[in-house]
């Protein structure tokens, strides 16, 4: 194995973090930022998060291409990748922090507390009883490793939790429904809708202005996978109009969301920084460098990703 | 069973969701609110909330006092109850409140949330990387029907949990600890803390002024059980000093919390209006509706209460 190199890019991640955590699990392996000299020859492994175009040209022997976190939109549609297998992350660690953060979205509206939040600051005591959980309705868009494991997470904490998916799924305790056809209904019925849905062709833009308006009336929207998947413009005047009685976003059209941008002078919005789900090198690593052993021994890596579908 | 009652007292639950409730449980019991009038000798049951003193004086064949909530400090030390069973209310319903709103509060710290809350209100883009919810140290005082439901659901989470209690329990991965020399180690060790003790005379005031300046500095302090577990003058001395970082607090010493106590005051803290937990008639009426059964057949009732250690 000697010889072989893994070239590192990314405008946000931690180069060091990375190079101490795969040096952990392949000692071997020549670890190189992007911007590091070496034989370009030896680079068989990219790990990568948005790459400027052109990126893989200059390595002719890459036989894999992980994308660094889950969602693959920024790098299935490119027509510069090499014909090699292209993977994503999807660790427990980051299926963990997803987890967390639709848990704490979801408890939030359904024990008021963005109510009691309000009345801290006036210093008004104001009494809300609390519902029983199994009488609040939880509809999860997309029921993928990370969607999946939220709704089961919410079935067991007691929520009447339902999922929608692209394909038939089945989930324990999960009303599972599936399809275009069923999407209307499933909208129509779910008092606290969270979106884990890939953003794809078929997705993007999928909670257009008439989808939102079938959520029933005070709904609670969360929204953690991609900004795209909703109609900004549309969930904006839903929320002021106070259809949608409250948000929860982590993923916007425009990331940084820009100083301004009217999402921000909402009070019913929270608004989180895209880190709902984030990669923490040490256990993202044991995936990464498990693929490159397959790849070394002719197997399948983890986490592939089918470009033609999106995800 | 005929000519058998029930008599019902409190100060703030809805007397006509319970009739309905345990009507359905038990058509045959006559169900009086204790300001109805009836032959007073019929009444073998009651379902009680602070009962002004002399309450049970009137019933001479009072057979089972059942506490209309989890705590039972406002009862048991009283010198007027008739020698009958004491019994508080523990059903599913409010083991899933109590476990969602601790789950809550608890991921919300893990999540730098109440950050993001203020992040939000100044429109600003601020990232925080979210740390792994196993590097994240979470204590639960008292190991009760709640406390152990929380500290497990909160293990199942992923969080790194140590209990502590008085006497020693075995909760699957939970850290137990028990007894007064533990304390203050236990302290010491957890970033968040939960308090779920019961209130008795050896625990009023147990988190003290010296053992709240045990806790590592910037720790997160949560409230469910009772106000008067801490000192709360010293509770609040430690959140205006910013060494305990924030705390959601569902409990105080005077409660409603009367306009303009400090403790509204402060921007670092979350407060509730007492309902972390709370009995749901119609789940609560089957446990109300069991041990009436269990009583008429000379069994044990469920949840019933050791006056003398007070809980």
């Amino acid at each position: 194995m000697n010889g072989e190199a893994l070239v590192f890019y990314s405008p946000t991640d931690d180069p060091s973090a990375w190079r101490d955590a795969l040096k952990t699990e392949l000692p071997d392996l020549d670890f190189r930022v992007s911007s590091e000299s070496g034989n370009n020859a030896e680079v068989r492994y990219a790990l990568v998060w948005k790459p400027p175009a052109g990126f893989f040209a200059p390595y002719p022997n890459i036989k894999l291409v992980t994308n660094l976190g889950a969602g693959v939109d920024e790098i299935v549609g490119r027509n510069d990748l090499p014909d090699v297998p292209i993977c994503r992350l999807s660790d427990q660690g980051m299926v963990q922090l997803m987890t967390s953060y639709v848990l704490f979205a979801v408890l939030r509206y359904a024990r008021d507390m963005q109510e009691f939040e309000r009345s801290t600051k006036r210093g008004k005591w104001e009494f809300i009883h609390p519902r029983p959980l199994a009488e609040i309705k939880v509809g999860v868009l997309g029921l993928g490793d990370l969607g999946a494991a939220a709704a089961i997470a919410l079935a067991n904490l007691g929520f009447a939790v339902s999922g929608w998916s692209r394909t038939q799924k089945r989930l324990a305790n999960v009303n599972c429904v599936s399809g275009a056809d069923a999407l209307d209904g499933f909208l129509a019925a779910n008092q606290i809708l969270v979106s884990l849905l890939p953003l794809t062709e078929e997705t993007r833009g999928i909670l257009d202005k008439r989808r939102l308006a079938l959520l029933p009336k005070g709904a609670k929207f969360i929204n953690v996978s991609r900004g795209q998947i909703a109609d900004e413009a549309a969930l904006i005047e839903a929320l002021r109009s106070r259809h949608i009685a409250e948000a929860t976003l982590d993923v916007f059209h425009k990331e940084p969301l820009p100083e301004g941008h009217p999402l921000w002078a909402l009070d019913n919005v929270l608004i989180t920084p895209h880190l709902a789900s984030n990669t923490t090198p040490r256990i993202a690593a044991r995936d990464v460098a498990e693929s490159i052993r397959r790849i070394r021994r002719g197997e399948e890596p983890l986490h592939r990703v089918d470009p033609k579908r999106g995800y």
